[in-house]
């Protein structure tokens, strides 16, 4: 039938129009590059530790290694850093100031307290070394201190999130340039998530396979797909509600990235520079958002299966999207990772 | 105790960091007014009615009144209009192509067809007439051409919602600068209305009134409220997710805006230009989106309540908000609508 399509996502109960009627390629999408406003001063730049709080954690250089330190001696900032998790200057959410504060989040069934913990981590010594051109060797630091943080922050008994996410160019949210991820813990299980967990537990429950699992199995095979390796499938979701958006999954199945083996860690890291170098190289360095999905409790190890969602910011959400929660999207998926693809294996793996 | 707040919505299950440690001023938000980037033709001129197709609905100048056409003779582009309804060229959703198209809209629980309408509602021959600055007479027709869309719309036997839609400001979606809405009209009720029904429902059935009027009633004693008349309260609501965010609640209940009487249409045009031009005087013409929020099934009608949400855009939704479905707001909503309300007060009206 000659209509635009409906999609629902795989678990939530978020629907889109695919509108292939008013749909663009790809490349319409590119645009000029904004000259970024570069502060006079970066103060997530070596040199200027002093302008943000000490480090919760450090990777430092060494004699030829890297030495991971996960509590500094408090107050020192010293200079030789690779990768640093410092505080948030202003937290969203904020550690207990005393005991007991922790058993009060909430306060009533519509209030209560921002609780947790907001950190920034900072990518590299070098200003512009974004995930889509960093050498490989420190992305994968990245890709280590994310675990390092998650398992830190995960045990901290008001945890019961983790969210790890990187904002990029202005457009998407990112008010400093300098490569950087955040990470906030939050006190509840946000609502995203919870959907999802209900969503793959009732899934598990019915065909004793995680849903996650069965959605690998069978976009490897179709023509979302844009990239997959022994242990990593990259591919457009069926029902993105964004132009170019992509996720990644692992094949293995795990809850969270606590426990990935330092193969995958490193699998990770190279899938995560090819699929954003392929976006970058294809829309003209576009601003993205991303960030992981996992779960942290004990009970969703089996039914829940970790993934990194991409999401291109290539359009903007209006009253509709924002009235509704109907998404339009003016790419489909299938045009997405078609030129994703293609875009990819322009790329050369190092 | 010293850690920002955690709110949730009235209804839905959103909750949202009111981040007063990071606050920020209103008038923080404003920003030098950016050159729209001015089409050569603008399309939806006077003059120009070649570039669209055909009217669907024309308030038409008469011998000193307003002359309603609701069924226009095919074809004809008449130039003397003062408000005209016609269909999006590239619409999200559009009629049935053949009778029987709208029985097979969902053809499974994750895919189905995007059958509906989709209009532009051209408010007025002034390019620039927008609410804030409207003349009230015009703003009123504008009110009356939503009741007649959507009385019309919402009759039709493959119509489940009417999303009736403003986006201000290219940062908001607004690909064309002249006053215009979007009528959307879907074949499912949107997920966001949905959630909204089911809570207003619950509370209804257990306390024999309706959510909304206990929500008029309490925000109209509070601090947050902005502005009221006979008819309508302005307030920022509890849980607000946007920095500045209003909404307009009707003081008599109703669960849509097909019956409103001509008294109670010119109050809400007048409502709507007064707070629309708070917001503008505040923070320098900002971006915004705003959305009817309604119910057009018969069974809703005791237990559900128009009302309209006013989002200024004014931050970026980023990466944590949209893995998470929590928000950051960094303007409390009581210091909203004590700006608002402040600013609302130097606006003389007509």
């Amino acid at each position: 039938m000659p209509y635009n399509e409906l999609r629902k996502d795989y678990l939530l109960n978020r629907w889109v129009v695919i509108a292939t009627e008013r749909s663009r390629r790809p490349t319409d999408f590119a645009k000029p590059k904004a000259e970024g406003a570069k502060s006079a001063v970066c103060p997530l730049c070596v040199g200027n530790e002093h302008m943000t709080p000490p480090a919760v954690m450090l990777y430092l250089k060494g004699n030829g290694e890297v030495r991971v330190s996960k509590d500094p001696p408090a107050g020192e900032r010293p200079r030789n850093w690779l990768v640093r998790a410092i505080p948030n200057l202003y937290p969203a959410f904020s550690p207990p100031k005393q005991a007991g504060d922790e058993q009060q989040v909430l306060q009533s069934d519509c209030f209560g307290y921002a609780i947790g913990e907001h950190e920034v981590l900072v990518e590299s010594p070098n200003h512009d070394e974004n995930p889509a051109d960093a050498a490989l060797p420190q992305l994968e630091l990245v890709v280590n201190a994310y675990m390092d943080r998650l398992r830190e922050l995960s045990a901290k008994p008001y945890v019961k999130y983790v969210s790890i996410f990187r904002n990029y160019g202005q457009e998407a949210g990112a008010s400093l340039s300098h490569a950087h991820s955040q990470i906030i813990a939050t006190p509840t299980i946000p609502a995203t998530i919870q959907e999802e967990l209900d969503a793959s537990k009732n899934f598990y429950d019915k065909h004793q396979k995680c849903v996650f699992c069965d959605i690998v199995e069978k976009e490897v095979q179709g023509p979302r797909l844009i990239y997959e390796n022994a242990d990593f499938a990259v591919f457009a979701p069926y029902a993105s509600i964004n132009p170019l958006e992509f996720w990644i999954l692992p094949k293995r199945h795990a809850s969270n990235i606590r426990s990935l083996t330092k193969p995958e860690a490193a699998a990770f890291a190279k899938t995560l520079k090819a699929s954003l170098r392929a976006l970058k190289d294809l829309v003209n360095d576009p601003p993205y958002n991303y960030g992981f999905h996992l779960a942290i409790n004990q009970e969703a190890q089996d039914y829940y299966h970790w993934h990194l969602e991409v999401y291109p910011k290539l359009s903007i959400w209006a009253g509709f999207e924002k009235s509704t929660g109907i998404y339009i999207n003016t790419v489909t998926p299938e045009t997405a990772a078609s030129e994703l693809r293609k875009s990819l294996k322009l790329y050369t793996f190092e």
